[in-house]
């Protein structure tokens, strides 16, 4: 016995999301078919509001649903300061920091098995933005990963000689930390980027 | 900052599913921005679909998409036995270990904490299949838990009168478990239910 088809369709479907297992998929399931039609009909058109509505900004590569969005057009926001991202979701979390300045939103997937395809980065872009609002400090925040760490150096040779500086992410200990329980390459590079007090 | 509109939107609708968080709301949400416009429809018009073409069976309660059920339908299976169940997943459950006689789903939410409410068991209808199908056997396999225990307490007492025999699972080791790490009332159950060799 299995369940009636347009259920296995959607447990099917549940399961195709990333880190959702054919248990929870089903548990999923099983949910939309105990809340209303209204609740079950909001998630399905949020997906396709949100598929229709939602784009990259042209300039800065974040996603948005006006164009250009709400960071790039915003005139509070220091015009000097570009921020190099992976994805839009480091945009949130950057911005909850308190920083101020803009963004550029490499949105590739980088991932040195799949073939790290450095070329798909948009450099005419980014020069673009670095001209138009006289950019003068380029801070890279990619993943602190190997992949992350191969795009931080290929865009810092790349932009370097455009006379702009060109700064990173510290490496160190995440506050909170227990020294103990470090990994050492964290803990080393806190010892090499160790500040004066 | 925050996410676009229609993108926080999608990952609040994420968010009411069970077991899902916000942050794996907001990963759920952007993979949908990740993949194509087609796949990202596949899911929606799933939950629309699952929603409109899937009730509940009128006989027994299996979620289905053709009324009466596969399983009501279905002349190979052993009439004479009534297997009953919380919820059509325990239906799945229960026919993969080679079970082939029929089924009656409660579909109640059982909980204690709400108020356990026994007379939201629809014993009219499980008395017509009783007599249309002339059963034999009563097999109330409730989940091994407080609820349960009660409702199949209460269900016996409600059929026993009619002359109908009334069994229930087997508590006892879980195959393949450890004794050692076995609960102290699971373990007495099974010493309650051992069986000569």
């Amino acid at each position: 016995m299995r369940l009636a088809a347009p259920l296995e369709k959607l447990v099917d479907e549940f399961a195709k999301l990333p880190g959702i297992g054919p248990k929870t998929a089903q548990r999923l399931a099983l949910h939309i078919m105990r809340v209303s039609q209204q609740e079950a009909a909001g998630l399905a058109n949020a997906i396709i509001q949100a598929k229709n509505q939602v784009m990259h900004c042209e300039t800065c590569g974040y996603l948005t649903d006006k164009d250009p969005c709400a960071i790039c057009s915003d005139p509070e926001r220091d015009d000097s300061l570009l921020c190099l991202v992976e994805e839009s979701q480091d945009v949130i979390a950057i911005d909850r920091t308190g920083y101020r300045g803009k963004y550029f939103v490499l949105n590739n997937n980088f991932q040195l098995l799949n073939g790290l395809d450095l070329r798909k980065i948009d450099f005419p872009r980014i020069f673009d933005i670095l001209d138009k609002r006289q950019v003068k400090e380029i801070i890279i925040a990619t993943n602190p990963t190997i992949d992350g760490e191969v795009v931080a150096r290929y865009v810092a040779e790349t932009t370097r000689p455009r006379g702009i500086k060109v700064s990173k992410l510290a490496y160190g200990l995440p506050v909170g930390g227990d020294i103990e329980y470090i990994d050492e390459i964290t803990l080393r590079r806190s010892l090499d980027g160790r500040n004066e007090i």
